[in-house]
């Protein structure tokens, strides 16, 4: 690091790149207070900010006291912010932030920009994946539904449920980009912020708090920033083993349907992994659709025999997988047993605060009460873990509400964006102090700094079963790309979208396109969407059941391939699917593609994500590439090839030591 | 006026009301500097800011200099703004504001309030007649297309036009508001303002620029307070006599047409006092429907004969009105002599600046050069009194672009709003001028503080044939009665809306009730809609017409009363149509009231603005009423009334000294 003092003002540099300047006339940090309004519904959050004040802290005065440098910022005559600023053992930059006035609550930053600067991530990011040119407000949400004003699913969303959202809305935002000039930026802080990559000059860094410090490094390659990134936020642990033999299929219903459907999907040549069960603890019927019954232990009304069925199917190679969330049904055991302890959130009165979650209300677990932490833990241990699931989604996590009050007297506005990171860390330890990483996973839909180390696997959120390009297939890559440079390098997506209302119904197009797409992913996993009946499912006919055989076959073809992709992400930080960016540094255009993606470091997927395409265009960055399909040899550019079902625009480098694996792929998906 | 010192603050007090309070903890004044940004697409905005700092004004200093108080305005060791504060001759509080801070360029200022005050105007508001709750940015622009946005037109007009609008938006807004507690304020500036009525104990007043003064006032009751405000922003002319003889029928397509129009409605009974021909200066098509050719001069192609005939159908008192704005069309000799003599706005490096009106271009006018208002005014002297037209619609004036070079060397920013002000002053003079005030009438869409002096009759301008409440019917009484409060005591609307698009098409139930409703108003014109032959029109079948011959008549018996009123309006500054509480203050549900209005001292006229309704609920405060149709008496509260067509909910005074007239209505009806 070094600090250049200039007339009015001082320079903070690392890496001989500028962190961010300050001038009398360019102050590089603005404080103020405001008064924040949070109106949830379901999920969905409005949210107003009346800023009283905004005060351009122009007075400075710098002291530096041995590795660190100390720099107080105010106004006229009075000081309001000291900022110490040191490099860490490992090198990374830090400014520590130190409020010196009660009333502040909004927190601007400026941090240096150029013009023609790139910048990724902020958690991820659905609809863009380079940011430059909007603002993206950071706060753990529903992600909406279609997600684009100017479409009209999103308009009938708005209008009917205040769930239409927009292009920011995510399950999963975190205060950290990455700049093409490879750096990365992240500002620690769990409150409501906003980083405005807006201006030519300087990126805005919006907090409604004093954040506790910004932390900046640098790194010569891509690579190496991401495993430095992965450092800061915890490397996550590799997928069990079994998850790569083939296709998790989502189904429901009861035991003898889910042991029928297996059947079926084997005899037509389905590699199965395991069955994903998200009603194994019984349901409900909303006006939504289908909704899962939230006392979390096995219903043997459902799936009667399941206890000792799923010892059965394990042992035959299918894994169990069910479902759980933060939160506990009103009037049911879980509830009971919370409400008694003192588990639950409660209102400030210490009145019950049930959430409406569409038709039933339940009461959050209290995450910063160790008690109940310990508590839920056991409940995962032993009625999920004990039972025999193999896995499960830990969904939901956004709706900690901000007026609720909380065992640690924090305030909920601030707890927020970190109750991701809480759930993900009770579901990592229930399984870890049982042993079991190496063979259970779990997947989330939200995330916040620092869950990286506890979240096995991320998904995609609630895709819309079309082709929308915010909320549908497409969006998926920008949110695998952004999630996976901030140091979560496992994702995947529910095969066919999630999303079924307002007249959206899942084509059979549109779920053989998606299976292609997740064939070339870390893991395959199906969903029969909130409105089953409505949807194309994999076994809705033999013609998509043998289009799933195909590629999960080819996806299970590939196990050795993404076992060392994945093991890197373990090891060293880099995702598995990567931006092209990534390894072709030198390539202008990789970083504007949002997308296509490597996987691994060998393969590049374009996939189909419009409907009734019969060819394809797509860029490859200068190499030598082969067509997985036709073995066409290319060099780079912009291709068209063609795109037929079932083979989706995949190319691997000719000197890949997988080579030999990629080119069987065309066998592996006839056989 | 009262200036109270306290410890680390003071209050200023006028006739024993707070204007506004001052202290350490909660400043009255914040300055800072911001950077907006206007995107304006054919006359809809979307305003952006990006408030770099927002300074709150602590530090006071007071000085008294004879009748004149001055407050110095600063934060520590620096002064911003001083503060004249004195009364005027009439008694009203003036606060002038003096910058002491160049880039200081935004302003806001917390006028004191009370959790329960409601308060009305800010220029013509048509979804909210009390503004409590909600803030309102003021600039004038398009209104919107269904101005909902949980409404599918809005929706489908935001999405092909940008063009749905909102709540707030108005062709005429104006930084002046008037509160339950009998005072108005006015905050003196044409810059972009937003006042915000969300907050308990105080309005925030912003403003884009140092504004002049604040002008407060207070009355002992609402008829001295708009008595009041008209002195301060002008009187206007009585209408001319002939307006009050029947209705004025907008029709379209030549000579020919109209006079058959005239004699097919004649003879059905209608009363017509005019035709009113927006295509006297020939068409254009456009995709958005039957578009004007905007080069303000007769068009023989269209109306040949019409240089002979205006005078002969004048003398058979039917009047003749016509149609200007002040755009020129491109390339056409008005245009052509504009930009040669250098009476356009221009681009900044004097290129031409073509403003996009959908499908054809126009030059502005440039109103801040004085030959350009006397070439302009002399258009209108020729073209149109010249050639015998008796008034015309002075359309527009919304769409002066913010980044436009005028010639007075005044940023296009802060003359934006004030371009309605100098439009309505052309026309106005050039009537003037011609000796003509009691004889032509001229009626607009557009305002602005200080345009009521020169404009004759406001228009609601452009409802959409249907009935939604923010954009249809209903819509145009808060309309008139917030304009109503600011001066605008003359007002009317296109008799069955106008805007036809996304699939609207005026039905004949529409046609009626809006012939039912503008009867009771102090002027009733009709409008074919942008898309005619998508409209019911007044005379597409017969029962329409007579429906309209009966209205006509039961609208030109009330001559004697409405011109009573109209007098009114010019001497004491009192509206035509009132709000409910202007005559009974104790009424607490008087001020709630926002889609009645008292037509005069003593009608009540409640039109019914729903489809299929076959009564009616509305309130009647306390008094002696007759519904006019039945002469059933009532004697205050909420009341149901049969309301079939033709019988739209009125009454009146028992008292009234029109009581025969009123009496006579239903016999006029039939005749």
């Amino acid at each position: 690091m070094n600090i250049v003092k200039q007339e009015n003002g001082f320079t903070v540099l690392h890496k001989d790149r500028t962190v961010f300047t300050h001038s009398l006339d360019k102050p590089a940090i603005f404080l103020g207070s405001g008064q924040g309004t949070f109106d949830m519904y379901r999920g969905n959050f409005d949210i107003k900010d009346y800023v009283e004040s905004r005060l351009p802290m122009r007075a400075f005065r710098i002291d530096e006291e041995g590795d660190k440098t100390s720099i107080t910022l105010g106004v006229e005559g009075e000081d309001y912010l000291t900022l110490t600023i040191y490099e860490t053992e490992e090198g990374r930059l830090i400014v520590d932030f130190n409020s010196l006035k009660d009333e502040v609550n909004r927190f601007w930053m400026r941090v240096h920009a150029t013009p023609e600067e790139k910048v990724y991530g902020c958690g991820e990011q659905l609809t863009y994946f380079n940011l430059r040119g909007k603002n993206f407000p950071l706060w753990t949400s529903e992600p909406g539904v279609g997600r684009n004003k100017n479409n009209y699913v999103t308009w009938l969303a708005d209008t009917k449920d205040k769930a239409g959202g927009d292009y920011y809305n995510t399950n999963y935002p975190q205060p950290t980009f990455v700049s093409n000039d490879k750096y990365f930026c992240h500002l620690q802080t769990t409150a409501y912020a906003d980083f405005d990559f807006r201006h030519d000059d300087f990126h805005e860094l919006q907090a409604w708090n004093i954040p506790d410090y910004l932390l900046f490094d640098r790194e010569d390659s891509f690579t190496a920033l991401v495993g430095n990134i992965s450092n800061v936020f915890g490397t996550q642990p590799e997928l069990p083993d079994w998850v790569l033999d083939g296709v998790i299929l989502g189904v429901q219903g009861g035991t003898d349907i889910t042991l029928e459907k297996i059947e079926r999907a084997r005899k037509a040549g389905v590699k199965v992994a395991g069955v994903w069960n998200q009603d194994w603890q019984g349901i409900k019927m909303t006006s939504f659709g289908k909704r899962l019954h939230w006392n979390w232990e096995w219903s043997p009304e459902l799936y009667p025999g399941l206890d000792t069925k799923i010892h059965e199917l394990k042992e035959d190679g299918v894994r169990f997988l069910g479902y759980i969330n933060p939160y506990v049904l009103e009037g049911q055991s879980l509830y009971k047993i919370a409400k008694e302890k003192g588990y639950l959130a409660t209102k400030a009165d210490g009145g019950d605060y049930l959430v409406d979650f569409g038709e039933f209300y339940c009461g959050v677990v209290d995450f910063t009460n160790d008690e109940a932490c310990e508590w839920y833990k056991g409940v995962i241990k032993e009625n999920l873990i004990g039972f025999g699931l193999d896995g499960w989604m830990a969904d939901f996590s956004e709706y900690l509400p901000t007026d609720c009050t909380l065992s640690n007297g924090r305030s909920a506005e601030l707890e927020h964006n970190d109750w991701p990171r809480r759930w993900a860390k009770i579901n990592h330890e229930a399984i870890e102090e049982c042993g079991k990483i190496d063979d259970i996973l779990f997947f989330m839909r939200a995330g916040g700094t620092g869950f990286q180390r506890y979240c096995h696997v991320l998904w995609a959120g609630d895709q819309c079963v079309d082709w929308c390009i915010e909320d549908g297939l497409a969006s998926v890559i920008p949110g695998a790309l952004s999630a996976g440079l901030m140091g979560n390098g496992i994702h995947h997506s529910d095969v066919g979208g999630y999303t079924t209302l307002h007249g959206m119904k899942r084509t059979k197009e549109l779920m053989m396109r998606w299976i292609d797409f997740c064939a070339f992913t870390p893991m395959m996993r199906s969903h029969e969407g909130n409105r089953p009946g409505d949807n194309h499912q994999f076994d809705t006919d033999d013609e998509t059941l043998f289009h799933l055989g195909r590629m999960s076959r080819v996806f299970a073809s590939m196990k050795p391939y993404l076992k060392a992709a994945i093991a890197e992400n373990t090891e060293a930080g880099i995702p598995v699917m990567r931006p092209l960016f990534m390894h072709y540094e030198q390539d202008e255009t990789a970083y504007d593609i949002q997308f296509q993606y490597l996987l691994g470091r060998d393969v590049i997927v374009a996939p189909v994500y419009n409907k009734e395409e019969t060819e394809w265009k797509l860029y490859l960055p200068e190499d030598d590439w082969v067509h997985a399909w036709s073995g066409q040899a290319f060099k780079g550019g912009w291709v068209t090839v063609d795109a037929p079902l079932g083979e989706p625009p995949v190319f691997y480098r000719k000197s890949s030591e997988y080579a030999d694996l990629f080119a069987a792929l065309p066998q592996v998906a006839k056989a």
